[in-house]
């Protein structure tokens, strides 16, 4: 154990306890902790809450991975620019992480994802992590005011004294991740992603913006969370919708399983020896799939795609 | 246009035809052209009918893609044992296909898949294919009667005069197709499934067994589809059923989307430049994905998985 798993395992259950008190349902978080063959191999605990008011599900997982690098893997990440890593692979690894994704039930309600992790290989440490915003009706006070809060966080740990150089490299950075090709559309009005930071030298993976401390930089992203997402869950969460808002609901809901299905890395590690039920916890609930849904023109739901089709500049 | 061709869109037709006829709901299928970039890239035809009595969705497609071989493809294709392909890639290629899934309203009707396809390369012609069940409450006889159909129609073109040896191949390959690794699961009772048959010469892909004719072989199975299904429709489609059982419906086919993204060789290709609605289109309408559902020893639900866990022999 040291300080950053406890840091996850803090934020897991901060996390938690908040969703519930906002949920107001009385439902509450189960709890299933999990082991990766032995304990030395790693462990994970899984948090959902299902059923509740405001959440129709809440998922938390917190996991610990240790192994030893494939050559496919390896070959990845030193292609990634970190230089400690041996492209043949097998050296020893540990990645620990605390991801989040909260499905509400109103499709007034957008849907919240984060996550925060650490890489480490023979005494190097690399963060990464993020927060995004994937709403079904667009509000465009919401997304201003998501991207605003992270752009504050981004500028307080920006090398650059004028700031705005990180944010704007994780921006990007989180819309290109949350891309699904196939659809030509992003998953969300996304946020801030990032990877491959390190804490003893300026980061290169930024494209030129330089943070200052990363594993600060790391928790002060996932500190931000609550506080970027909860107000707009009160702003919302009284909204009136019916059963076409909710079919529209569902049917984005597809989206988030084809780009977690088909595209998403860390789907596709944690498949890889991973437990089945703590990646697919961060499914949606109830989901559907209708042949070529095309919103008419002028409708809400077609502002949506729109805004998806073409991130905006919100900060 | 060639008489295989002919033979897929005939095929289609008659298809869709029946469904109408058995859904009894008035509803029909629609009729989707399009064209991948001009028309000698290649073009599809999309039919489906949603919301039916019988039929929650019901998809067949037929798709002609002409272009040049990408080496990955090549290379793929090359190390299965088709020496006429350059695995440097450049060739050009003409994959024909015709592929159906039914997907009924009620949880005691099996989901029904299957296809025929096409794919030619400089003079050469390979042919795949096959069908398979996916039930959600399992009726011995019905997987029984639908193995033998085709044990019958493989029998029938089997080098081997007594027969045996296709079957007997091609039933191990859907098996092993349609496998989710993670969930140590098969998709359903499974069926037959074949690829890489070649007309003029004996067929190694099927491990030793040898089909006489793989055109007439690829026709056959498609022309066994109505017959192999629509009895178990008839037998089924008025069995009484809950909402818990539609609960399970829902929930399992969650499993059938986790195959298509994540495995499904079809889907990959398709998404490679394909038309997206052409694919998803075989997507499940109501599907959920709930935490860990595990169905209580000694359920019927628990049997089905049982089941899927450990292929049976059915014939």
């Amino acid at each position: 154990m040291d300080s950053f798993e406890d840091f996850l395992l803090d934020k897991q259950k901060e996390l938690c306890d908040a969703l519930e008190r906002v949920d107001g349902s009385g439902k509450t978080f189960c709890e299933d902790k999990w082991e990766r063959g032995t304990k030395a191999d790693g462990y994970g605990i899984t948090r959902v809450l299902e059923g509740g008011e405001v959440f129709e599900k809440a998922a938390a997982n917190v996991s610990i991975i240790r192994g030893k690098l494939t050559p496919e893997r390896a070959a990845a990440m030193s292609s990634r620019g970190r230089e400690e890593i041996d492209p043949k692979g097998g050296q020893e690894y540990e990645a620990c992480a605390l991801s989040l994704v909260f499905h509400p039930r109103s499709p007034m309600v957008p849907t919240f994802r984060a996550d925060v992790r650490r890489f480490r290989v023979g005494g190097k440490a690399w963060y990464g992590g993020g927060a995004d915003l994937t709403p079904y009706y667009l509000f465009d006070d919401d997304a201003k005011e998501f991207h605003e809060k992270y752009k504050a966080t981004c500028d307080a740990y920006d090398a650059n004294p004028d700031g705005g150089e990180v944010y704007a490299a994780c921006k990007k950075w989180c819309d290109d991740y949350f891309y699904i090709p196939a659809r030509k559309e992003h998953r969300g009005v996304g946020g801030v992603f990032f990877d491959d930071l390190e804490n003893d030298k300026a980061c290169d993976a930024l494209g030129g913006a330089r943070v200052r401390d990363a594993e600060s930089f790391t928790r002060a992203i996932a500190d931000e969370w609550l506080d970027s997402y909860l107000p707009i869950v009160d702003r919302r969460r009284e909204s009136p919708y019916g059963g076409e808002q909710e079919r529209w609901h569902h049917q984005r809901r597809g989206r988030y399983i084809e780009f977690n299905l088909l595209y998403d890395r860390g789907v596709r590690f944690g498949l890889d020896g991973g437990r089945i039920e703590a990646i697919m916890v961060s499914a949606p609930p109830r989901v559907r799939w209708d042949y070529d849904v095309q919103p008419e023109s002028g409708s809400e739901e077609h502002r949506l795609v729109e805004v998806l089709r073409s991130p905006r500049a919100w900060a």
